[in-house]
């Protein structure tokens, strides 16, 4: 194959940050060959308002009025069921993304992963909205008295999930970001009695960096770091078969989060994040080529997000007669993408992938 | 105990390095309190002939008249076993340094650990002499096929060090900075036979370092980050129940590895090292106070490497009429120690240790 029709691209979970960032970033979204995506809300303050949801998003159709934004709540008492109710009768926002508290970026804001039980109201309203519950799976690395780590933060979050869904069955909840063939694990657990035509509730999003790293690949070099951290070569390779398995729980999310590279270039409290916005579609492409599964690469980065989401025609509309198409042909990352105020450095830059985007 | 004794102290691994860093750092090792340390030979090039042991040794003398430095060559295929008997005899070197290729600062020109039988006639000669084996045991990263990793690489080089022992079992050997309660278990059963008397030949060094970080202490903080790569809180434990233990197989080598402040700060390719000269007996002293064990400080930082080495009284009676004191006061490790070239920073950059050294 060396053109595959991918349709209508989604990539359900990014940073678009605010300010110098945001305009250098957010037309990358298309640029990468993402037609639709889901917008995280961890700016500072987060975004818990219903103006600041709007202010957002007007600011990030300007930017690049071609790609759809969805938007998202910071999950914070500051948010009430009625503020919910409201934002999702006028279809505003499409889900809440919850940080444990103190786990990644900006996320001081974030809530007690060992007691969602206050949030319990909230979730309701969302139940009944079909408004997604996106979590950041890891528990604090600050519980120290319980073994916490950056690498088993994930697995010990995973009881938490499964008690949220047995709690809201009919929640939609996506564990965002997924790095452990723990996870993977139980996602599938969650759906095994799955049959075709079934509503799916807890599905799982994959970035494009984890599907290549290891904890090798970021010890020492602080441009792989994120959160959560890459693990092993056993997850690694989890990840992979699950991305490219076609299974409708796995959906494409970048988790792509740029920072300055400045904040990367640092011998204490380096920024965690890898920025991968820019060529998104070609690094996930790459992968899947390798494992003799460009056939499956529609399912991951554009239905079977679109179809967790319930995105409504009128969302769909918007792209109608344009279409991305992935085309086998050499794609140089560049060493950096900069405006005058702040320069970032992409995933494996100056290397050359395989293949491009072309819209048509 | 507000004042303690610990006659001549013993740092069995140094880094002192060469040109502009060598004159920062070499006269940190009596600052730090330690009056005899066992240099590493990664320079570029590696120490391999008897020239570069003596002109490296005077410069050392040179910088630091008061320290005893005791010598290594750097395990390599340019070894002689005529070479080995020479320098044994005259007292020149040590001990040899192995290092498995491609793990660590400069050890591009190191050895394949699947296979040390080439070195069988080096091993020979040194264990008639008692010259010391020095061993990184990690397998190197770089064996992706076997999935090695900067977390198992350790323990996965274990049955390389047993099998050594076997074959040479009069040979002694150092596991250099251990870092996971696999390998303290390792050393433990080698020397579960042994009674007080008995000479000891596998020994480990455990760093300062080592007893204070985890893997969340290096991820996003590349001042921590060295290799081997601090573990997990059950490995730390053990490393600190097994430091404060006073078993004599355990002892004080710092792998203090000075870098330059910019190799430290990189977006990749950061050095591996984390420099602990310059306080490095009040630092070990912290968390031996803090198990109430100071009482066996002098056995880990003093007389159980020195027993190890087997230091004839001709080298100790340099150190004759003087005294390493750790004393009870506040000691604040600064942001930087710099000269006119080359700024490093030191482990716990800016914090207040409890403990210093004077000398008496």
């Amino acid at each position: 194959m060396s053109e595959i029709e991918l349709g209508i691209t989604a990539d359900m979970h990014v940073h678009l940050r605010d300010e110098s960032m945001s305009e250098l970033i957010t037309p990358t979204v298309r640029e990468g060959g993402v037609a639709i995506c889901y917008v995280m809300p961890n700016l500072v303050p987060p975004i818990t308002t219903k103006k600041q949801v709007v202010d957002y998003k007007k600011k990030l159709e300007e930017l690049s009025p071609s790609t759809t934004f969805l938007m998202s709540f910071y999950l914070s008492k500051e948010l009430t069921p009625e503020l919910i109710e409201e934002c999702a009768r006028e279809g505003l926002v499409h889900g809440i993304k919850c940080y444990p508290a103190g786990v990644t970026t900006n996320s001081k804001y974030g809530v007690d992963p060992n007691d969602f039980s206050s949030f319990y109201p909230l979730f309701e309203v969302m139940q009944k909205h079909k408004l997604i519950l996106n979590i950041h799976g890891e528990k604090p690395s600050t519980e120290k008295e319980n073994d916490i780590n950056v690498i088993n933060a994930e697995p010990r979050f995973l009881p938490a999930l499964k008690k949220l869904h047995q709690d809201f069955p009919q929640l939609k909840i996506v564990l965002e970001h997924c790095t452990t063939a723990d996870a993977v694990a139980l996602v599938r657990e969650i759906n095994s009695g799955y049959k075709p035509g079934d509503e799916i509730y807890v599905g799982a999003t994959i970035t494009a960096h984890h599907l290549y790293l290891i904890i090798d690949d970021w010890a020492g070099n602080p441009i792989n770091f994120c959160k959560p951290v890459a693990k092993f070569q056993k997850d690694r390779a989890t990840l992979v078969e699950a991305a490219t398995s076609g299974e409708p729980w796995f959906f494409f999310g970048s988790d792509s989060a740029p920072h300055p590279i400045d904040t990367k270039k640092r011998h204490v409290s380096v920024c965690a994040g890898v920025y991968t916005q820019s060529h998104a579609i070609a690094y996930v492409a790459e992968v899947f080529a390798k494992a003799d599964k460009l056939a499956n690469l529609k399912n991951f980065v554009s239905d079977n997000g679109i179809n967790f989401y319930g995105l409504s025609d009128a969302i769909l509309s918007k792209h109608k007669g344009e279409s991305v198409w992935l085309v086998k042909r050499e794609n140089k990352v560049p060493e950096a993408i900069a405006n005058v105020d702040v320069t970032v450095v992409p995933f494996k830059a100056g290397e050359t992938l395989n293949y491009c985007v072309e819209w048509r």
